[in-house]
């Protein structure tokens, strides 16, 4: 497997100093499952921090010895000689707190109780995932990284390391993200959110002790999420109108191809995603909102930003358009930062900044290769 | 109320041939309810009908004896000297098959039974709609309508009234539709059904005996369908990131006001629309294509179309844009059949069929004015 960091194994890391949160909530020790690719120099200042999405995780690149088919879904971003090389950088993946992936979160036992934590999990923030991020760094013994990267929820982490902890970040990757949500994006995750909510199977976050699992709700939530993922373009030459059996059947069984695509995601999803976390990554996407405490003035919650910026959007991507990308790096220009921008033609709609596309790349790469210089 | 027509109240008529559907299904007798506003002329040549959308029926403009302030759903539009005018024309609005307002649908009684329809009423198109309101027509004398029109789904009945029966129409007027719905279009309706169909208290679509209604299942298509109505922009305008209570709450009630907004139109919706219905209105949409038996050449379908054409689409509806109505445009002009467009510009997404707007009015009106001219 050329160009693949190969066998990776993931690692534990255990927190014992409390995480005191935004919502008021208090976390008393937590661990974050992790797992790093390349090595990291001399000086420590080649390390680079992938922030994961929604339904992301720590097995950013490589795979398992036990699993190869399991490869970390960037892989065709990190890896040696590719744009994140991991021939120059060490790259640090995690799965964040209130994940399902291994970090400490909604389905983890918690210590007070015996029992998981479901309901009584605090609410988390952008804000908190850095601090929690943080102190990993420490451990790793990171003082600055060279680079903090994300798509999507990914890239509202990067944005926030770079307000909360100027002195840690030379530069920030921030792809196909935004200052915060449209209404649109709040309206479509309230109803994903209620979808699980109202399953009679949730009940309230404590379905672990009852023995089921909101199925019907996740997968609503992950099917209509699909659907805003692609563009509308993407989905009609997926799929366009075509038929499973070729001719109407007339019936609630699937019918159109889409169809059996949404369901397939759907029913896959729910099968293994913990409903909890899926709330709190929604909940973590509408909060994020820099300006709030600056009257909607993004360029004066930016003031304290001194990292370097990428910015990268992509042209079919109605969720976080490239309006949304514009109105970053106005606000960085406005802070005379160093911002390079991209919009990227492609359109897979937002899902594309998961996807290999050679100008993508090569924006990523050459961006890179300069930070990388900076590092020797 | 001036220029409203006043109070209306609805009728009943009965068909006791059966309709033979394009599902296979076949409805041995039906009732259909409906409303007229103005005065047949005495050789009946001035009759409008308006076809409704997904959650639409028959009780189009003015209000009740025994409950003003249930005035019709376009009533904006429809009255005496509006833009459709009943003091030229006589105006006709029922309510679907399958429908939840009066006419036969899944919750009347099936005589075969005597039990609710539920899961054992077929599966309607719009071609059996057409279908059974020529029966209508046929009750009420009009062999040919001056005018059919309708918006959305409302605007496929009005086109395939065109096809099915050139010679029973004089004009078209079809609004904020679209020749097929697209691939986009059809996964968010798959959604919205799921919502539905997974809901316990479906029942398989026999809920009726068991003594509920699946709410959740329709409060979550409904406020679906909420998203898709509205634009981004309308959305953004109308709530913005407002906060119900002025700061997070970190919780899973309510915090923005979109929110707020969303559940109260599915709260609402769920407590009178039946499941069965938007299913099988949802059904309808994905079906009609009128091109799937041309090989996708929607020219060769349109035909056997007579009819002018009055064609409108708005420039921030992205449920039926319109690229979609220039495509039925282009299929008429294909055909040199007359045809007007006007692609309205307004903020309010598909929404904006139903709202007052003086450049959409002016089009309506002024084309309206010359089909009145051809009743004299």
């Amino acid at each position: 497997m050329s160009s693949s960091v190969g066998i990776v194994s993931a690692q534990r890391a255990s927190f014992n100093t409390p995480l005191q949160c935004k919502s008021g909530g208090v976390l008393p020790r937590y661990d974050l499952v992790y797992e790093t690719y390349g090595t990291l120099n001399a000086d420590k200042s080649n390390a680079i921090l992938v922030c994961h999405a929604l339904s992301g995780h720590h097995h950013v690149a490589g795979y398992y010895a036990d699993d190869e088919k399991n490869i970390g879904w960037w892989d065709n971003m990190i890896g040696p000689g590719k744009p994140v090389d991991t021939n120059k950088f060490f790259v640090i993946g995690l799965n964040n707190l209130g994940g399902c992936h291994g970090s400490t979160g909604p389905s983890s036992i918690d210590p007070a109780s015996g029992k998981p934590y479901g309901s009584d999990f605090p609410m988390v923030t952008v804000e908190d995932w850095v601090e929690s991020q943080a102190r990993l760094a420490d451990l790793l013994g990171i003082r600055r990284f060279a680079a903090v990267m994300g798509g999507s929820l990914g890239g509202m982490q990067a944005m926030q390391w770079a307000i909360s902890h100027p002195d840690r970040v030379r530069h920030v990757l921030a792809i196909a993200t935004a200052p915060c949500l449209t209404t649109e994006n709040i309206a479509f995750n309230d109803v994903a959110r209620n979808a699980i909510l109202t399953d009679p199977d949730f009940h309230g976050g404590d379905f672990y002790q009852h023995g089921v699992v909101p199925t019907r709700g996740l997968r609503l939530a992950r099917m209509l999420g699909h659907i805003t993922y692609l563009s509308d373009d993407a989905m009609a030459g997926k799929f366009g109108r075509g038929l499973r059996s070729g001719d109407y059947k007339y019936g609630y069984d699937i019918e159109f191809e889409v169809e059996s695509y949404l369901r397939y995601q759907g029913d896959k999803f729910a099968a293994y995603f913990d409903a909890n976390t899926y709330l709190l990554m929604t909940k973590a996407l509408d909060y994020f909102d820099p300006a709030r405490h600056s009257e909607r003035n993004l360029a004066a919650a930016f003031m304290p930003v001194r990292a370097g910026f990428l910015v990268l959007s992509f042209s079919s991507d109605w969720r976080f358009s490239p309006q949304r990308s514009r109105e970053i790096v106005k606000a960085l220009l406005h802070n005379k930062r160093d911002v390079s921008y991209a919009e990227i033609q492609s359109r897979h709609g937002h899902d594309s900044f998961l996807m290999q596309d050679e100008q993508y790349f090569a924006a990523m790469r050459n961006y890179l290769n300069r930070v990388a210089k900076e590092c020797q």
